[in-house]
Parts: C-alpha cells; sequence; structure tokens
C-alpha cells in the first residue's frame, strides 16, 4: 500500500466510525474497508411499526468507476434495515439508498476494496465449459457433501459439523433453507421461517431470528471454506412451505437473495426434488429461476434437483447441471450434451439403513467419485449410517463414520496436485476404449480409471512429441506405484491386473 | 417293460441288423431301438458322382401314430446319405425316404423309441414364458459360458475342454460353426468348411469331414449334458463366410439343420453380432429365421446377438433373448416387454486382456449372474486371462483360472436347491424398492440381491399364511448363514450390513 493509500484507507476508517453498528461481526460495517468478495453490511434504522417486511421497499445502489449495481436490502427486526453487498473490485466505491419510506431514503456513503485475506478466493462460477473456478483463478474442485436439515439440529451438533468439515475433503455443503419432514427428520425445528401460532403461518413477515441464524451458519461454511448449495424448496414438509401462496414464493427468494448473496461461498438451488412438488407448476420454476436472475447481483452459481423426472438442464438460467441419478455411466453424454459442469449432487449414500438410496457400501460411494471424474464431471457424498443417537450426517452433521471420505479426499488431493497447472481443465478424451478417461487439455496429465475392469496391460496413443512417466493408483487401498520407464507415442504399460486402479501419466518435466 | 414290448423290441433288433452301417457311435443306426430324445441316424448309400450337395435331394417322413414329421437329409461324403431324428415319443416310429435319386426314393421302415437312460432328459424348450425347462419336465438354470472357436484347436484342448466344463457350472456353451480371425485367433483351421484351394472356396460343396468334426464335439457336449448353442454366423472372417451368395447361405442353412438337429443340445444362434455382418440386411436375417423354423423338426431355442444395434427381440421368430449387453440393470424391463427368458449370453468376461470386454474382475463377473438372476433372467460367462500358451477360453477352452467360476456353482446349487419344487417360475416381483429381488410364482421361496448395497435391516411383507425361515449369503465369500427366528407377515429382518449380499426367505414345511 502506498502512501497516498493509505491516507485514503484513513479516512474511510472515520467514515466507518459514524456509520450505524454491525450486526455481524464477519461483516464490516457500512463505510470503511471491506476486503473484496468479503460482504458489507449497510445498516439503517427505520420504521418498526406497520410491517415493514411488505410496506418499506430499499434498494442501494453502488458504483465502482464507471459500473453501477442495485440490491436490494431487506427488514432485519427490531428498527434494523441492512442492505449486503460483495465487492468484486479493488477501489473505492459509493453507495446511495433509495426507499418509499424518507428515513431510508437517499442515503449515501462510501467504501474502499481493498485485498483479500488469505483463504478469501472469492466466490465460484464455471471455468472452461465443465468446471469451477474461484475468482482469484484458483480452480475449484468441487467435492460435495450433504447435510440437508443440519441447519435445525442442535448447536453443539452444528459445530461437529463445522468441525468435522474442516478436516474432510468436503468444500460444498447441500441444505435445506426450509426444514425438512421425513425419515430420521420427525420433530420440529427450533424456530419457524415465518411467525407461526396454532399452526398457522403468517406469510406476511419473516422470523427474522431464524435467517440471522443461517447468516451465522453460511459464515461459518464460508470460514473454513465451504461453499453453502442453498436448497431453496423441497417437498418434505408439514408446515405448508412447500405450497406457500405465490407472492409469498417470490418475497421469500427475493428476502433470502437479500439476506444472502453477498456471502461468496453461497450456490443457489431452486429445489431439492423439484418433480415431487406437485403445488408447483413448471411456469412457478421459470418464475422462481428469473427472481434469482434479476435480484441475485452477484450471479452465484444456480441449478435444480430432481428426483424422477431429469430438469432440462440444457436450459439458459441453470449454472451447471446439479443431477440426482445413479447412472453413473452417462455422465460424459449428459455433460456433452448440456455443455455445462455436470455434477451428480445426489447419487445414493454410503450407509446402512433400509432404503436403497441410504446403503451404499463405502467402495460403492467412491467408485462413484471416480466414475464422475474420469467423465470431467463431480459426485456428491452423503452418509447414512444407523447411529444410536439418530443422527445421520446426510441429514444432520455431526461427524462420519464411512469408509468412503478418506478414499474421496484422496482423490481430490491426486487431482489438486496438478491442478494449478493453469488453463488446462480436466476434459473428457475418447482415447481410451471406454469413457473412462480423462485428461487436462493441455495433455500434461492424463489418466485412466479402470473401475471393475484389470487389464494387465493397456497400450495408449499418447500426444505427440511429448515424454510421460506413469503411476498406478488403487483407488480403494489408496497406494501409489509409480510404474519403471518413459512413455511416448504408442506405449504399452503393464498393469497389475487388479480392480478399482487408475493410470496416470504425467509429462516429464512439465509435472 | 412288458412282454408284448419285449417282443417288439427283438424284432426291431433284427431290423437294425439289416439297416446300413451306423456313422456315429452315439446314433443308433436305422432301424432298431432308440432312447426318446436321442438321435436316430438312417444311413444309405447312394451317388457319389456328379455334385451329391446340391444334385440330390433327400428327406424322411416320420409317423408316430397319427403324428407325421419330414426331415432333410444331407450327403456326408464317400457314397453316404444320412437322415437324423429324434423321436420325442415312446413307441413306433415308422419312416419312408423321398429323393430325386432313385437309389434313395421310397426306402422304408421302423424303429422302437424307449425310455431315456440316464442323464436324459431331452431337449431344452421355454418354460413358464421367462424360464428353460427339459423335455421331461426338469427345469434348466441356464448357466453359460462361451468357447467361440473351440472346434478349431488342437484335439488335446479340445479333450481339456469337456474336462474342464464336466466339472464347470456351465450347461451352455457358445460356440461358432464357422473358423474365428481376431485377436488372439489369427491361424488357419486345420479344415475348411468348403473346399478350399488357393484361397478360393467352391461353395457348391461341404467339407463332411468338417461338418463330421463337429457333429463329434456337439455329442461329447451331449455326454456332459452341456447345451451347444451354435453360432450359425459371424464378422470375425478372413475366409469369405460372412458374406457367402444367398443360396450358399441357405444350402449351410439347411445342411447344418439337417446335420445338427437330430441333436438334443443344440441351439441355434443366428449370428454372434449380427450387425457387425455389413453384407447382410434385416430381409436376410427374416430368411434365415424363416430357414430355421421350416427345416428344424424339433423345434430347438433360438436366437440372435448383437453388437451394438439391439436386435428386435419380440419378434416372433426367437424363442429367448441373448442379448450382448452390461446394462444389467434394464434386464427386468426388457424382459417384460419382450415376454420371453432373457439371456445376458455376453456382458463382459472375466480376464486381465487389454480391451474392456475381456477383463472384468471375477468378482464384477459373479456380480452380472447375480444381477441377471434377481430380475428373473440368465447370465453367460467368458473367461479373457492372457495365459503363457496364448489359450484363452473365451475363443479356445483349456481350463479356466478365474474366481468367477466357483461363485456361479455356488449360485446354480442355491437356484436348484429349491427350483424343483415344480411349477413355480423364478419370476421378477415389485416387492423390494428396486427390481433385485426374486420369487418362485408359487411364493415358497423369496430372495433378494443386496449388490453394491449393505442395509442393517430391511422389512418385508411376506405374503400372507405363510411362514419361513430365513438365510443371508455372501454371494462373493460364499458364505451361507442362517438367520435367527421366523418371520412372517410384515417382517423386520437384521442384517449384516455387508455388501454382495443376499437374503433368501424359505416356506417352512415346504422347503
Amino acid at each position: 500500500m502506498n502512501r497516498r493509500e493509505m491516507l485514503k484507507l484513513s479516512s474511510y476508517a472515520v467514515a466507518a466510525a459514524s456509520a450505524p453498528a454491525v450486526a455481524e461481526s464477519a461483516a464490516p460495517s457500512g463505510g470503511g474497508i471491506v476486503a473484496r468478495w468479503d460482504c458489507i453490511e449497510l445498516s439503517f434504522t427505520g420504521p418498526a411499526s406497520g410491517n415493514p417486511f411488505v410496506d418499506v421497499a430499499l434498494n442501494a445502489s453502488l458504483r465502482h468507476k464507471n459500473r453501477a449495481l442495485t440490491v436490494e436490502g431487506f427488514y432485519d427486526g427490531d428498527d434494523s434495515y441492512k442492505v449486503r453487498f460483495m465487492p468484486d473490485e479493488l477501489g473505492e466505491w459509493t453507495w446511495t439508498t433509495a426507499s418509499n419510506n424518507p428515513s431510508l431514503n437517499g442515503k449515501s456513503g462510501a467504501f474502499l476494496c481493498v485485498a483479500p485475506g488469505e483463504g478469501n478466493r472469492g466466490p465460484v462460477s464455471v471455468r472452461d465449459d465443465y468446471h469451477f473456478g474461484y475468482a482469484d483463478g484458483t480452480p475449484y474442485v468441487e467435492c460435495g457433501t450433504t447435510c440437508y436439515a443440519w441447519a435445525f439440529q442442535a448447536r453443539e451438533t452444528q459445530r461437529q459439523t463445522i468441525d468435522t468439515l474442516s478436516t474432510s475433503p468436503f468444500n460444498k455443503l447441500r441444505m435445506c433453507i426450509f426444514p425438512k419432514w421425513y425419515e430420521f427428520n420427525r420433530q420440529e425445528p427450533p424456530m419457524y421461517p415465518f411467525p407461526r401460532s396454532g399452526g398457522v403461518n403468517d406469510y406476511s413477515r419473516f422470523n427474522a431470528a431464524y435467517f440471522q441464524h443461517f447468516d451465522r451458519l453460511i459464515l461459518e461454511l464460508r470460514h473454513i471454506g465451504v461453499q453453502a448449495d442453498l436448497i431453496l424448496f423441497h417437498p418434505y414438509d408439514k408446515w405448508g412451505y412447500q405450497s406457500m401462496p405465490a407472492e409469498v414464493d417470490d418475497r421469500y427468494l427475493r428476502y433470502v437473495i437479500a439476506r444472502f448473496s453477498a456471502y461468496r461461498n453461497v450456490w443457489w438451488s431452486l429445489a431439492n426434488e423439484y418433480d415431487l412438488m406437485k403445488a408447483k407448476t413448471n411456469t412457478d420454476w421459470d418464475r422462481y429461476a428469473r427472481i434469482v436472475g434479476d435480484y441475485d447481483a452477484f450471479g452465484h452459481l444456480r441449478s435444480i434437483h430432481y428426483s424422477r423426472h431429469q430438469y432440462e438442464y440444457w436450459r439458459g438460467w441453470c449454472s451447471h447441471a446439479g443431477v440426482q441419478d445413479s447412472r453413473m455411466d452417462l455422465g460424459a453424454s449428459w455433460r456433452q450434451d448440456w455443455r455445462k459442469p455436470l455434477v451428480f449432487d445426489e447419487c445414493r449414500y454410503e450407509g446402512n439403513i433400509a432404503s436403497r438410496w441410504g446403503n451404499l457400501s463405502g467402495d460403492a460411494m467412491t467408485r462413484r467419485f471416480w466414475q464422475a471424474t474420469a467423465q470431467g464431471a463431480y459426485c456428491g457424498h452423503g452418509e447414512t449410517y444407523l447411529w444410536p443417537d439418530g443422527i445421520l450426517w446426510w441429514s444432520h452433521g455431526g461427524v462420519l463414520h464411512g469408509t468412503s471420505p478418506a478414499r474421496i479426499a484422496f482423490l481430490r488431493k491426486l487431482l489438486e496436485e496438478t491442478i494449478a497447472l493453469g488453463t488446462g481443465p480436466i476434459g473428457f478424451t475418447s482415447v481410451a476404449e471406454d469413457p473412462m478417461g480423462a485428461r487436462r487439455t493441455n495433455d500434461s496429465v492424463i489418466f485412466y480409471y479402470f473401475d471393475e475392469h484389470q487389464p494387465a496391460e493397456q497400450t495408449y496413443l499418447l500426444p505427440a512429441g511429448k515424454t510421460y512417466t506413469a503411476e498406478y493408483i488403487d483407488t480403494l487401498k489408496l497406494t501409489r506405484t509409480p510404474l519403471p520407464g518413459e512413455y511416448s507415442g504408442k506405449a504399452t504399460v503393464k498393469l497389475p491386473g487388479t480392480p478399482w486402479g487408475s493410470l496416470w501419466f504425467r509429462e516429464k518435466g512439465v509435472v
């Protein structure tokens, strides 16, 4: 930072001091200094009478040089109005509010956006058509898991979930905003999203405390580098949230977007199993997609999840396909059809419950990750071991018991070892007979997954003019065995002839 | 046998003595006595000049009471003409020949068909829509393997193949009538089906010795109780047999039918990978099917095998579907669509060669058998381990090296333990969440295959009014563990929570 910047910085610091109080410690106050891709929160006092959720409109226009953005504010209860923003450019930003309430209208200020701190790589977006990357350029190797209803568990379980995630391979968490009523999930949540009395929801208001709790959880995930894949609607409901009036759905979406979209780790999933929500039509889903598109100023990743009727992922609004499917072998062709990243968000879970979707062996769950990876797609984990205290990771969080997470960590490490090579995405290639071979487009790394096959040797046509070393990997035993010699041109490789192997070619002198 | 039958028998024995000589020790001579479903061969001397294969027409009409059948005869070289017949009814049969050659015309005789000896259960046909049974009523649990080109190997290897088969679980063998030119199969056969000189085939004649060799092999298979699934055409050819003139194809089919159809263990497969035979059209395949239908007087089982373009198995001519496919999970729906027995004749092989179709692990091969079985279908085995002497079971026969045969034997034994219960076929049921549960229609045996799933318990709705015992089977470790207690109605079963298991309910007092 040079002297002139330091001067500027100190003047912003003064401005910050006179700004409204900060609600979240992780969100710098309006005015002042904010790190790139962090959340700045402008906080105002306004009317508490009437129904501020419906009566009061508030937004802020933000400018950076010649660029202007508008984000909606929201009422957070107790006279408090907030506007949240995630600056994506370094330097000075100015802001002005507009409101139908004079006390909130025409406020203005400025803040300085500075370089992000360690661990802050910005939001994730699509990279190289089929892949993901952080805004700072770092590739993001998607590696997700699922704790649908962790937000409604005891605080102690939530802390345990964060601890578990922080040492796990998982960098995305699928989670519901509405509470869940389902097998293993038969209890009332500690709070409701709308005021509720005698079984009746007051859909005209939000329960600010309910959403403040989600602020906390999303920020805890952000702190440990985990993407929060927020599921906006789902059918496992006994309270009425799956069949609210259309104007309530829309207000809910705008409220959630106003609150959460300034958190860089947010992804939107319109629904879990949208096709099981009988009260909703395709027109509704189109409208929800449009609302997310219109009000999310930051363009977070967005998708939708199905049960039986596969969603039309070619539609323009979705950034990627987040499928529920176990037909792993169709990955390569779907990816090609849709021209987007493909994530097998749900392909059954490791566990031992009675339902087929929740009793895969750890080997089988691991296999799915490799099958997806070798087709240039991504996979999702979940765990459903019956545990005496009734805590199943898949819904409640807590701790992990299975054998797949260590194997998934091993796979993620393998992928990340070489992904920093830069521009080359992992892409599907037809070099192998079957679609279980993948390589970086720059050909520096080429790998094959043998799945249930056990060839004693294989012959490859390696890219011209390059020399490779080879490594044989046992994807279940987690052994890495360098193979003797160097390989180029038409190369025959002797292999151990065991199943669940993977062969990695790495370009000599490059990797 | 009563006294009157004994008298009759002795008169036939006299008749036999004056009949032409017997070419095959396993085929009783024309006249005399033949066991039900054995082959009786009428042998005549006729003209050797000109081209007997084309010039001479010969058939025999056979009568049993009011039933009449006609079968074609064939020229076997060296002045020798033969008519073969497999009587399917006990008692007296009479026969009369018809020929355009006076020396073969109007011959007649009679023979007595007596009860079959041990191990002779008659030919296999379709039973209970989706299954197979021997003509004597014994169920036939199809359990096939493949040695495409064993007929062209050293005689020592052929003997070894028979030895191996006789102690294996396999009761059907897929084998080509034409020699094979393909990977691992790059040598000239010891004989050719047509006279061949300077690379030119004389399609107007057959090489009788070539087909006599097949007589021998089919009878050796018959002797050890193995069905010979004869593949009539295939594309892996360097000699011209894949693209012969239409009239040669037709003459070849009639010759093969005349020679082999009186062997009770014959099945017809029109082709291996019919869709790779570019010289043939759908009209050709229709014609071949009609020829088999017209000239095979015994109605042997008949199907066709594809590579990429699935055959339309709903067509009336095929008795069963003999698919090449690894999409095991589609078994139940295909079976339902086609309303025929479904055999996954080729679903890749256990082995370690470079090609994906030939390097499944033994576990994976075993899994396919269980997947097919649990859908009420059947599976086919093959083995392609690289062996120093270049003998791969899948094509050459020899010995087996893999881990799946013992597991397949275990499965076949399990199925056969209870199949003698009689009328109840193993049928697909939707009792389970996924289509991996099957039961006899009489509900005395109900079983589930858990595949890659590992439930710690499952709840079943057992058929009303019946009480069952339960057994847990590890399909890979081959352990059988009786589960404590009895089960009826809505029954919850505690399970070990390991993958590759199978649960068997057997009705108490019945099984």
